[in-house]
């Protein structure tokens, strides 16, 4: 298996054009030296959780946000490191492919070589399994050159997508020791990085010198927090599939009749879809996160399309364009539920064909509802995690046959005067992941490979390489690195699957924040998207003129700077500081004095547990 | 419906750019005076037809080719046409939207615009239901100026594909007679040209003015004969497939546990599915064609695939990407068969329900055998044509069911034993159709489109335009018209459904030549493919700098300058003559006479109908 690994290979045209772009660095990550600034030290998001998560991970728990400055900074306690002793580091692919993960290797390989040349990176071949058998391949100029600015994760693979188990944590403890790493670098989403955090912690108990790093890179979008605006790979995947999706809304406009139900990758978050639907302006699109806050139930939402389908013919229009995750059928109460028994049933130890014989009444009803392909699907036994096989369930088509019938029932019944439904389905899975990255993701990925060497120069563990400011021009993007315990949650309600990691600090996916700006701005749209085919085609993926530098709608519309806000204060406080020196009038001291205790009086009741909402 | 046709809209900034292309002109088609010159009388390809199709189509059976010349161009006998009357042309789209169908309309109205300001061109609404009821939207700059260079046929809509019973001949002929127009101009495939040369036909019986002119648009990329090298639409939806299947390529080889079978559109030939391999190097492709020629079980499909996965598990490869075209399912024969007793029993009025239980025991057999799902998708209604509804039957399924239950089969009889077989599906049908059309669909449509005025200002009717030459630089194009008459044969067999054309000239969808250049490429490299994974990832469609410029494989690989050759013919013939004038001496009179005895010998011979191969 191993030999196939980082062989050169033959490109195409454009490939090769790619393969010779260059990204470019912000200013902070320019030059041979590292200027870090530690910042204060970090807590968790939910206070609740706080104390758990600091008992979980004494080491690595409350650690300083690091920023990295550009070299004319002038920032007085900023750490300078111009000495570079030898390092040896370790680097490995976890979890789905998503585009842009090579520029996180050939970032890191690049920033390693120059601050020293005798550094030493080493992928890991296969996946979190390399890591635990010791495979590895020394990454080089030459094997790069083929994989720069490319799809996929080919260059070294990967397979089995946890570091979780005690054996597998153990495993990954000798390798780095026995090829005496002084970095590991996890690419990955949000499992892989809660995975990072924890053997950081690890490491650090076990007086390891391996310093363990993640770096956000995940297609579905979902490692979101007050430190990271965006994932690797998102901005990809949702111009991939919105070129598609604007494809078909061409051919629904054209034909004029047929309804396209298409789904999209997002398992327990539904940003590729709103994303997509941002940038295409399709008919509707059905999010995982409004089903769930509204507790929709199959037949509410059936209920919505046909309305929506009725509407449309009332205006002689029988085509139009339907989005859902994938992960929509778990948004469904009535049928999560099932699930839960079917899982259940499994779990028990109940065998496939005896499954439906073993429902409950109520679940045993709806189970004998739904037509046989769907049932077929969702007895597939369940992943890993305790999750359905989402990319297996046909929910588009469950949906297009619901609506389907409905829609012939008031034709019957004379409610429906219009022409007969049609329904075609799509799903958008597979077809993206191996895309070329888009410009932004090439450039994403590759200062993030840069932060990575930063990160283990300034000696830091558990941490994550952010980049922020990222709606903005490379030139603006600011870099950094915060301790990964600073994004975890602990869950204390069952919501969704994984119920198992109840009471466990984890980073849980981002859900999409229905009080966000994206979200509102779908909002203020969907009446003119439902009726008025404003469809808008954004065009295959570009890496010149037009369209090549266009970021997610996502990612602009949102006011996400945090780190630059978290900066901004501590400029305020400083101020503060240097107006009320020992001198000051009595005025000024005591306009302070009552100004302060009233700020810190609000924040204490916002930030104490019992004022907080729970998750 | 109307008021949506042809409406100003938003683009974004990749349209915008693309609307702003002014595709070239080749030099032929240059100026204002259309300057033609009609070659010798054409006969059909198949001597044994030529009889009926002369039959069938008297006054537009055996007119002349037509080639178009540059201004400059010394023929003797070229017609120079400087006068334009005013004429009113009708344009319609028919059948299957294939991207780079606007630019033909905006080719002709360009050209009808140059030769004289007060030409009219009136696009039929909804396809040809606009034609027969008479619904038209005038075409202006303004109406075209969205429209440019864009996909879909939302411009004008489309809706039935056909033009063939007397009562939607008659509504044709009634239109163009109300709307006194001198030409019609049919954008569609095999099917829409065979109705327009039917038409043409019929309105020259009628002494009806409007003549009739059919250009080859369609995605299939099955209108190709002597004459007609590729269709408009076909090079967009291969770029935009070849893309999407190199993606999975890409994955396939990143995650290492998948084999990804994918299913095309392409009916009755696989010429998709041929260019998308040619393009992206996939693993294996089962083309119609070969299945057909070589007859091909279900099993023998099976045992195929399992002797690659079983070969490259030997390798240690788990992974591969299989591609096969939505007619496959047609071209095996115990399974064509099988939906020939089905359809055959709905035509005598058997319900759904009771047909299983009426077919004939060995195809009661096979049916039994295969999955539900596969049951349900057989069991559909025959589309109007009598074949099968390709699109709903889900052969990619099909066939990787069945290859993991062999695998699994080997597995416990230990003949294989390797991993576990792992199959996703995908199905690329609805994706490409409405995509932004390449630069070449954009060029070869947009000269078409001027063909058709210089073909309608040289007064022919029943003609196709063309454009031969084509894989070289536009500048080098040749634009001419062939008479449709002469691209249709007689069908004598049943070969596929479509048993009901038996007898009738029609133009019949070309399958891939098994002797010809592109499939003797495939042939060449199919090991290679297999085995050593040397995907190729031509990207997403670029219209600038590597990759944009780039032509179809099959174009390019194929020597098809059929018109190039019958003008070389001409020259050879007139070379002889010039050399043999009386004077010459009787040396070279005798060895002429002997070597054009030879020659008339050998051709009479070749194209006597008993010496032909039957079709």
């Amino acid at each position: 298996m191993d030999s196939d690994f980082g062989v050169p290979r033959e490109l195409s045209d454009l490939q090769k054009l790619r393969a010779n772009y260059q990204p470019e660095l912000p200013p902070c990550l320019q030059g041979t030296t590292v200027r870090v600034e530690l910042g204060d030290g970090t807590a968790a998001a939910d206070p609740l959780g706080a104390h758990t998560i600091s008992r979980s991970f004494p080491h690595t728990y409350g650690q300083p946000l690091a920023h990295f400055l550009r070299a004319t900074a002038r920032v007085a306690d900023a750490q300078i490191i111009t000495e570079h002793p030898v390092i040896r580091v370790g680097v490995v692919f976890c979890g789905r492919q998503s585009p842009g993960g090579h520029n996180v290797i050939w970032g890191l390989y690049n920033a390693l070589k120059i601050h020293n040349p005798d550094n030493v990176l080493l992928g890991f071949l296969g996946g979190t399994d390399g890591l635990f058998a010791q495979k590895t391949l020394e990454i080089t100029d030459d094997i790069l050159s083929t994989y720069k600015n490319q799809g996929g994760y080919d260059l070294l693979g990967r397979t089995k997508d946890q570091i979780r188990s005690t054996e597998q944590v153990n495993a990954a403890l000798n390798t780095c020791k026995a090829l005496k790493l002084d970095g590991l670098v996890i690419i990955g989403g949000v499992t892989s990085n809660t995975d990072a955090a924890q053997l950081a912690e690890t490491f650090a108990e076990a007086k390891c010198q391996t310093k363990v790093v993640g770096v956000p890179v995940t297609l579905n979008g979902d490692l979101k927090n007050q430190f990271v605006e965006t994932n690797v790979g998102f901005d990809t995947i949702c111009k991939v599939n919105s070129q598609l999706i604007s494809n078909v809304c061409t051919d629904a406009l054209s034909a004029e009749k047929y309804y396209y139900f298409i789904r999209l990758m997002g398992r327990k978050a539904s940003h590729v879809a709103l994303e997509c639907t941002l940038q295409s302006h399709p008919n509707m699109v059905i999010l995982g996160e409004e089903v769930a806050a509204s507790k929709l139930t199959l037949f509410d939402i059936t209920k919505q399309i046909c309305d929506a389908v009725q509407a449309r013919a009332e205006q002689d229009k029988y085509h139009g364009v339907v989005l859902l995750p994938e992960g929509l059928i778990e948004s469904i109460p009535e049928v999560y539920a099932l699930l839960q028994e079917i899982h259940g049933l499994y779990r028990e130890g109940v065998s496939g064909d005896n499954i439906s014989s073993q429902l409950s009444p109520w679940a045993s009803a709806l189970f004998e509802f739904l037509p046989p392909f769907i049932k077929t699907q969702l007895l597939l036994r369940p992943e890993s995690d305790n999750s359905a096989q989402l990319s297996q369930i046909e929910t588009e088509k469950l949906l297009a046959h619901l609506v389907e019938a409905e829609m012939n029932k008031r034709l019957k019944a004379g409610t429906y005067k219009g022409k007969k439904f049609n329904a075609i389905c799509h799903f958008f899975g597979y077809q993206a992941r191996g895309s070329l990255p888009s410009k932004f993701d090439c450039d994403y990925a590759y200062v993030l490979g840069h932060i990575c060497y930063h990160i283990l120069a300034a000696g830091l563990n558990g941490y994550m390489a952010t980049v922020t400011n990222l709606k903005n021009p490379v030139n603006k993007w600011r870099c950094g690195a915060a301790p990964i315990t600073a994004m975890m949650t602990v869950k204390r309600f069952s919501h969704g699957p994984g119920a198992s990691s109840i009471g466990k600090p984890a980073i849980h996916p981002a859900t999409i924040d229905l009080k966000g700006k994206a979200y509102e701005l779908l909002n203020k749209n969907a009446s003119k998207f439902l009726m008025d085919d404003i469809y808008r085609n954004p065009g295959p993926l570009q890496f010149d003129g037009p369209g090549a530098d266009t970021k997610a709608v996502t990612l602009s519309v949102e006011d996400q700077d945090y780190m630059g806000r978290i900066k901004k204060l501590q400029e305020y406080l400083e101020k503060v500081r240097s107006i009320v020196k020992p001198g000051c009038s009595q005025d000024v001291l005591k306009a302070a004095l009552s100004s302060m205790a009233s700020v810190t009086d609000v924040l204490t009741l916002m930030t104490s547990p019992s004022g907080s909402t729970p998750m």
